[in-house]
């Protein structure tokens, strides 16, 4: 039976981590809330789970696979990696994988925040000038010193700096591919200028994006564009001079 | 072998939802960074592993255990959790259990951008407007939506409403306390009628300050006082009126 990923249609955001894993282990996923009512599908169908399932997520995105219900991006790599061939063979590699995904999603969080530092309730455009604050914050200290831990963690690596966790890929890789895209989209002029530094990281990024099904999922349908109802937003006034 | 666990010294943090796991358990442990120096502990001795190991934790806590280090208190828990007999059975309950610690990890950021949201490299005092507005969503909306899901998973629990997952206490049991701890310390008004709506909540927080090792260790000099270096701090502006 084919997965079941339940998240909000029109934005790449926490879902796509998902996604990218699915895509690489080409297995059959339905992208539920991006179907149609008429088979079932759409946001309604999402919104159902989250109201009457014995363990309902807090949020989206989550995963269905046959019985079992999982919400939290990071908890839903977990479980999925070992059944998509995407999670490193050791108790102890496995669980530096999911470390390495746990600190991916506060960076994320982070990113979120450069654009509504004070309310998800405000629009941006109500609480721009705290966002600037913010957003200055984020590119001069937060996104380096992340940057910096992926390069460390990938010079580290004793079986080479190919992918951070042992010598294959794993999904941690597919979700540094994805911060990479994303931070470049919303702040490009400091990625640009940061991926100088970590060239590991860089080489990583450019190696996934050129993976055979990674690389026909982003030209096809199914890769939502970036826009500016997401995570990542491009709003240059962010980025400063 | 103690277990040893890193954490800055002097707050709760997130060590601390570490650190109640170990009490309850009632197992050896070395909270390394509040020790002295001369015994080769203290801060120093934290900053070296971030600086030198294999695997870098990214941030404090992490924990040392034999050969394993791992970092993130909602994986540190998911590693703990089995040896100190916190963890449920099943695997798809475990699973269930991690997802909840996730969403304190979620619950606990947002707490802390209450009083830093524009930037960890300021004080408070100089983001203490934008605390306030970012305070007062928090009160308005956050904290009632992250408390009602603990009230229907509760509710929803099929062994009954006294714990998270199953019939007995596991780790995100202790981590719920710990979140009812520190919010009513930061926002004792907002949580006291909150509370009142939340009444599985509550209860579940009583029961965990009653068990004789809890309680013990928090009449202990091992618990360090709420202050306001802390993630849950309480000015008592950010309450409003």
């Amino acid at each position: 039976m084919a997965y079941e990923l339940y998240y909000w249609p029109g934005i790449q955001g926490r879902g796509e981590f998902v996604r990218l894993a699915l895509e690489e282990a080409g297995v059959d996923y339905v992208d539920v809330a991006r179907g149609s009512a008429k088979d079932g599908l759409g946001i309604r169908a999402m919104l159902r789970v989250m109201n009457e399932a014995a363990h309902p997520p807090f949020a989206a995105p989550f995963l269905r696979d046959g019985d079992v219900l999982v919400g939290q991006t990071a908890a839903i790599l977990f479980y999925l990696g070992p059944k998509l061939g995407l999670t490193p063979k050791s108790e102890t590699d496995r669980l530096w994988a999911h470390q390495i995904q746990l600190t991916v999603t506060d960076l994320v969080v982070e990113a979120h925040d450069t654009h509504h530092p004070l309310s998800i309730e405000l629009y941006y455009e109500d609480q721009k000038d705290e966002a600037a604050r913010r957003a200055a914050d984020f590119r001069k200290h937060r996104i380096p010193k992340f940057m910096d831990w992926f390069e460390t963690i990938l010079d580290r690596n004793p079986a080479g700096d190919a992918h951070l966790v042992g010598r294959s890929l794993t999904y941690p890789d597919l979700s540094l591919f994805q911060l990479v895209e994303g931070l470049s989209y919303a702040f490009p002029k400091t990625m640009k200028r940061l991926l100088k530094d970590t060239p590991r990281v860089a080489s990583l990024h450019d190696a996934v994006s050129r993976r055979p099904r990674i690389k026909t999922y982003l030209q096809s349908e199914r890769r939502i564009p970036f826009n500016e109802d997401g995570i990542f937003r491009h709003y240059p006034e962010l980025e400063g001079q």
